[in-house]
């Protein structure tokens, strides 16, 4: 049974799998070959059984005495995360946060690789960014259908965001990577990844003022 | 009894609190006085139960027949959310990511009040990023001493941010919103939110994959 077959893979797991494969890649960088769960729950400082858990899900990598082989783990894990594909991807906005993406070259080692980037703004027009081309927004219809986009990552202000992600949806796309503060209301079948600033700020903000009332007492 | 008192409010509540002030926000600019759950619920596309058990976790800000009186309930929410008071905050790295972030100026509109910009890069020395200049990071403990800072954000290199974290916690920094692609290690007191977009790209490809596995069958 291949691990793609594997249906009943929780949601949590799947949210600590990338975890896993950010420690294990630097391991392998650092020439780590095995490692045991002891070992890498003390890294991780997660609980060694919760890593056996986790990694028995994927129908257990780790061998009694010898531990998980660090290559293969890794290896397996970016096929379940999906890492072993290409996948096209365009940026729509090229303002600092579109450019910080444009910019982070790790991406494409993992196989997203940047094909494009769309902006309103005339100055920016000609601009290369790791030599991609910015181009207008009236070009962004026409290029999503001549090439294989899978992913849009969404850097625009939240008054324009709902609209663009229509119009990508309508021309092909099918996962939006959405850093717009709003929520894009799109079909069922397209995937949407939210990235709220804002909102991860205010979580930060939350526990402040947990702490400080907690010891205020 | 007042709402802060309560105790046992879960997570899963917490990470909606900004969704639900986000929606009332909108409300509110466009010069809405009160919303019914159900109301509330088409919008947000969250069960109309689910919107009254939340919130009831606050003591209940609706009234039968009434609704929500949005302006009460958006301000609760910011309280619970620690946005009444103000949070000093400094960006570690002016690259691209520390930039966006110096620009987007609703933070401040919130209560996170940018103070400084700090970076290694002597081209960027004297820079004023709205108004704030960037800084060496030579200055940054003077500084952050000197300064009542209550959050850093970290957009630097994973290899130096562990260093920093250190060095910003002992002169007295307690939250870091961390955006380095590394886990901090620092002490249990110290508040991390970690923002790690290259996780989050690998959860929208992992969605992919499942999406093309489920057609092609």
């Amino acid at each position: 049974m291949s691990f793609l077959e594997e249906r009943e893979i929780s949601q949590a797991v799947i949210r600590r799998l990338p975890r896993y494969y950010r420690y294990l890649g630097e391991l392998l960088e650092n020439g780590v070959e095995r490692i045991s769960s002891n070992d890498l729950s003390r890294r991780m400082k997660v609980t060694a059984s919760q890593i056996r858990q986790d990694l028995n899900n994927f129908g257990g990598f780790g061998q009694q005495g010898y531990g998980y082989n660090v290559k293969y783990l890794y290896a397996e894990i970016g096929k379940i995360l999906g890492l072993e594909e290409d996948h096209n991807i365009i940026i729509i906005g090229a303002g600092n946060l579109g450019q910080a993406l444009a910019n982070y070259a790790s991406f494409e080692k993992r196989g997203f690789i940047l094909k494009g980037i769309f902006d309103v703004n005339p100055r920016l027009q000609g601009i290369s960014i790791r030599g991609v081309p910015v181009r207008m927004m009236d070009e962004l219809s026409a290029f999503v259908k001549e090439n294989d986009v899978a992913i849009a990552a969404l850097t625009i202000p939240k008054d324009k965001a709902v609209d663009v992600a229509s119009m990508l949806v309508e021309n092909g796309v099918r996962a939006i990577w959405n850093f717009a503060h709003t929520d894009l209301n799109l079909p069922e079948h397209i995937i949407v990844e939210n990235v709220h600033l804002s909102e991860s700020l205010m979580q930060l903000s939350y526990k402040i003022s947990r702490y400080n009332e907690e010891h205020q007492r």
